[in-house]
């Protein structure tokens, strides 16, 4: 069922734009050129509706946000929307201001996401839950996996949003069909970024073939979770320090191949 | 004296608020999580000072600077003072323009900083010297040891500030105790950003304890200066190119334990 | 004819003030330290005039570009001009929107660049002729040898600059001479901001000998394209991934020597 997304991408280079935040904007760009995707990383509200008309699908990143880049991601995304292009939202730290939330659900009345990206705390402010304060790369908060599955479910009906709610195992949902995977290393934890690699991928997936977001969101997430693993043996030599792993996850994702998804569980729920 | 603190942010993974610079912005980030904390980088008027509530420490980086930056660490800065938080000021090539000398001042004026980490050229800038124009990067300019110290003091003295001049060897005063660190390796100065790492490492160590900022500041220069020694035998496979040195110090960064502190060689003056 | 410009730059150590986008704006930083440069990458309209003028030469990457950045860069640009800086213009994807176009077009009218550096797309738009929409990282459309050197040639009398228009061979020329360059490899394509990278060496081989910007740029051009098939060789231990890869090319930009010159293949045309 998730097979085939990797090659479609190789086979299909297609563009990407990606609104990053400057603080990984290169990795996002990077991961998507490993994975065989082409980015645009363009956020002058002056080009984007002309630049993301050029492109296949849209990843709205909502780290380092400011006024100038939500008035171009809102402008972006209502042409995407128009345009039948697929749209990823990734809500970084939303939960930490009044600012992102405003940003958030003025993106979210723009346009319905194809798929949203976040980890627990992120889905919980999106949900109107209350969160602890937590870094952008925080882990996740001690929360049951059936609530964090619930939290998922009832965000993705609420929004027609396919949800993707990443940590120790990644909720996969379109509000009716369920998937958890249980892949990654507990490694990418310590390198920044790897949140909005996994939002650039599904971009990069959904642009390659957007007849079912539900699977190429779950592909996107197996992916990277294998190659997160496979990073960690790589990373051996260097006693698997960070800066090691990092670069390791982004061979990882240079050499991947369909026969990696082999190593997806995924467990349907 | 400077035990501890390793173990400490490891414990309390403290967010810090980092208000970095575009070009170093993901180095800084992945710094504080390979030492145990968890960045947020932040920098838009709308939502500083509720984002540095959030958080235990403030890192000011003048890098990359812009009129809306400087506009929400003045905001960010004003807010974390009022609340006690800990904060660090690098100002970074605040020599090369009256832009930056202004924008020094304004926040020297808004919140007397806990720290202020600078090389050679920044600390003269601060102090009123008149500076060779010299690259963000520069290697310090010859000047005698005793000046150095006599420099480093003066500012002390005058902000009220912890001052680290870091350079071949790292001055760290607060005006009355002085000790010089004679640690680190020449290639950190081919990476970009290892001043701006130790700024925000700094931040981390202040934010997990802030009891002594004289001896937070030491141990972050002595923890950075034996990564930097370490990594330096790490990258010799590679030749010691400074893209596989930059690599081995962060992961020497990540995989740093108490135990390290033993090489850090600390004069008392 | 190329020799002289690796020891000149890491005897000089000249300031290059690069004006950089925020994807790749610390591995441009990364690449001229490596290669022996102090890179500056202020683009605030308040200061970079001032900034410019303490440096060598000036570097304009349109790459995420915005509004109060091209504003800068005109200051910048134009000031630099004055002082007779060397200026190397970077057309990032100016192909991809009116917005890159009329800011290409403006500072085209503000200096006369020294060198102008970009991919077939990019130098097809600054020539008026359509392209086809490609990511800022596409590969090359496919035109003949003949028809690449011959659009290098016109803009090249066009604008009096020297063009450098790369892809799988660089064709480097002023308008009457003209050389083709054969080094490189495939994989440069898998890391973003090769491209970058280049027209941020070309600035420095520029700061450091300004005599002859068509060796300059030929000379910039080879050695970062020997760095690439060195790079290939290096990164062989991790299966050639790109993370690998793109570290290994900043390792040989450090480690090279005029003697790697010697692996340059330039054919005069």
């Amino acid at each position: 069922m998730l097979d085939g997304y990797i090659d479609a991408v190789r086979r299909a280079r297609p563009l990407v734009h990606c609104m990053a935040n400057y603080v990984t904007a290169g990795d996002c760009a990077n991961a998507l050129l490993a994975a065989g995707a082409s980015p645009v990383m363009a956020d002058a509200p002056e080009e984007v509706e002309e630049i993301t008309a050029h492109c296949r699908s849209l990843v709205l990143n909502l780290g380092t946000l400011s006024e100038r880049r939500l008035t171009a991601m809102v402008l972006a995304a209502r042409h995407s929307g128009a345009l039948g292009h697929p749209v990823v939202l990734d809500p970084v730290g939303v939960g930490a201001s009044a600012f992102r939330r405003d940003a958030a659900r003025l993106l979210l009345s723009t346009v319905k996401p194809t798929v949203i990206r976040g980890n627990l705390s992120e889905i919980m402010a999106l949900s109107g839950e209350k969160t602890m304060a937590g870094g952008v790369d925080a882990e996740d908060q001690e929360e049951s996996p059936a609530r964090r599955k619930r939290l998922a479910e009832e965000l993705a009906r609420r929004t027609g949003s396919v949800v993707v709610l990443t940590g120790e195992a990644d909720v996969v949902t379109d509000g009716n069909r369920t998937g958890v995977i249980q892949n990654g290393h507990a490694m990418m934890g310590l390198v920044t970024g790897t949140g909005c690699i996994l939002s650039a991928l599904i971009g990069a997936f959904l642009a390659a073939d957007s007849a079912c977001p539900l699977e190429a969101a779950a592909a996107a997430a197996g992916a990277l979770g294998v190659c997160g693993e496979r990073a960690y043996e790589r990373a051996a030599h260097a006693g698997r320090g960070s800066g090691s792993y990092r670069m390791a996850l982004m061979d990882e994702l240079s050499l991947m191949k369909e026969n990696i998804m082999g190593g997806v569980r995924l467990v349907s729920e």
